[in-house]
């Protein structure tokens, strides 16, 4: 198997002695997560995941993500559950990591997300947003413009190979944006990364929401610019308005966008195109030989940034 | 996704339309199996594996693999079973690829298998064995003596730089083989890699086999070579002729071992050794960048062929 880490069957039942989760039945890694190894756990009592934090997901960050889906899922939010092991820790180490079990949702999620999925996802996203509230632990987006900053230095040199004209892009786009970033917007715990991956669905209800480890405190706005942008746009690059405005309205049928919101989307927009663009192509450029996802195509973000950067007024994106 | 082939929901949907087995609660890529995209299926009436054929495995002999599955499996042999669609196929045309659903098991692969999961495989063995007798068709092992030979040549370039004397070592031990190579023990369907990864237990229970796509017709007592070569060997390299005895024991529990089988065992042995070193070599100096399971070290069955070689007879290995 070529999860990033191998988990023997001989390890798993080390690791569960801790837990009170019954006996497992099935055991098998699942080529799901870019930045951590998963695994599909069955007992006679359940299904769980069992995550192993590798590389990007740091050991002192996990009270957060951990503590936070337990917030959530007390809230009424369907996302996966820590589970406790007998001492109360909702964390363990496994083989020298970190890992969690954490219990298994239903669904699958959406290649071609339709607009009544769009509408669903919006309402999910507001819903995070307001569940969030009360949150004990806070987290800064280590992905906001000083991280671009970060991650536009150290793809400059290689940008314009990827394709011609992509290092001026990123530079124009981030000057601007370094200026310009919204600062008085409402902020609270933000998802940050509410893509079609990340959503499941059974039929056309939505199941659950998954993979928190880019929440944090940032923006609201910017985390509907940042769901928009990945499930809103065609696989040819158009921006579907009709989509968008399914997702809008799922959204405000939660929570009220403020004028403030809604007059900076645009700049919204660009800074999430940017945020994609750049970690994808820092992976593209920087590739994990042990992945077992191949890094995703930057330049569909970079093209989402050329379409921002045409748009002058949040009316264009179906406000 | 990094399975092989990337099979999206709508894909799945549109697939099994044909087929009468339920709504679709899960769906994952799982990181199991070096030649085949593997996706774990669970619906309302069960769980599945849909399995898409890669690279080694041939269409032409799905029939084989396929309806040999089906045939033990009428016989009592716990195996997975292929779904027939609502035409009365056991496969289908799926992202251009064949591909089959077959039922999913229950059990987990052991790392460290112990003398009684020895015992386990070993009467397992034999029971295929005696399983597959009156199986309509039949498939020649690819991975004999000439097969060995192909690989030889075309590793022969490189194999002195994975480690220093293997050239020699291989050609000394096919020529050894090609000139005696037992032609005369009984023959039947023989599953050909039953390694740990390969048969499933739940607790101490066996629970199933998996993996027949190098099932073949060739000598039974090569494949009880094949199986001790793989479990009862120690993570140094040692013989642990105590597990081997358990194997046999098992095995023996079910079919009678015959004094010529017997007599031929070390030859059997070394060719067992041989052909895992050929495959794993050639795998190693030809890896395939879309995999999702590393190549396995070819120099572990290198230490187990030196050992085969200084065996003289039978006794050594527990008969």
């Amino acid at each position: 198997m070529a999860v990033y880490t191998d988990v023997t069957f001989e390890d798993l039942e080390g690791l569960l002695r801790g837990y009170d989760i019954g006996t497992p039945l099935s055991f098998k890694g699942i080529a799901e997560g870019v930045e951590n190894s998963n695994f599909y756990l069955q007992t006679d009592r359940g299904a769980f995941i069992l995550t192993l934090y590798e590389k990007r997901v740091k050991v002192d960050d996990l009270p957060f993500f951990l503590g936070l889906m337990e917030h959530l899922a007390a809230r009424g939010i369907a996302c996966p559950q820590p589970v406790r092991d007998q001492a109360g820790k909702n964390w363990s180490m496994v083989k020298g990591r970190a890992g969690a079990i954490l219990s298994f949702l239903n669904g699958i999620s959406l290649r071609r997300p339709e607009n009544h999925h769009c509408q669903a996802a919006g309402e999910a996203l507001a819903r995070l947003h307001a569940a969030g509230d009360g949150f004990a632990l806070s987290r800064p987006n280590a992905l906001g413009p000083a991280g671009w900053r970060e991650l536009a230095d150290a793809t400059n040199p290689r940008a314009e190979a990827v394709q011609g004209g992509l290092g001026m892009l990123i530079a124009d786009a981030l000057a601007e944006l370094e200026k310009d970033w919204p600062r008085d917007l409402p902020t609270g715990i933000i998802h940050a990364d509410l893509f079609p991956d990340n959503v499941l669905f059974m039929g056309d209800r939505l199941s659950g929401v998954i993979d928190f480890y880019f929440a944090c405190n940032d923006m609201l706005a910017y985390d509907l610019a940042v769901t928009l942008s990945s499930w809103c746009f065609e696989s040819d690059g158009a921006y579907n308005v009709t989509k968008a405005r399914s997702m809008i309205a799922g959204y405000r049928s939660v929570r009220t966008i403020t004028d403030a919101e809604i007059a900076a989307m645009p700049l919204l927009m660009r800074g999430a195109s940017l945020r994609f663009l750049l970690t994808r192509l820092y992976d593209w450029l920087n590739p994990d030989p042990n992945a077992l996802v191949r890094p995703k195509d930057p330049r569909e973000y970079a093209k989402k940034l050329r379409f921002n950067l045409q748009v002058k007024s949040a009316g264009e994106y179906g406000f």
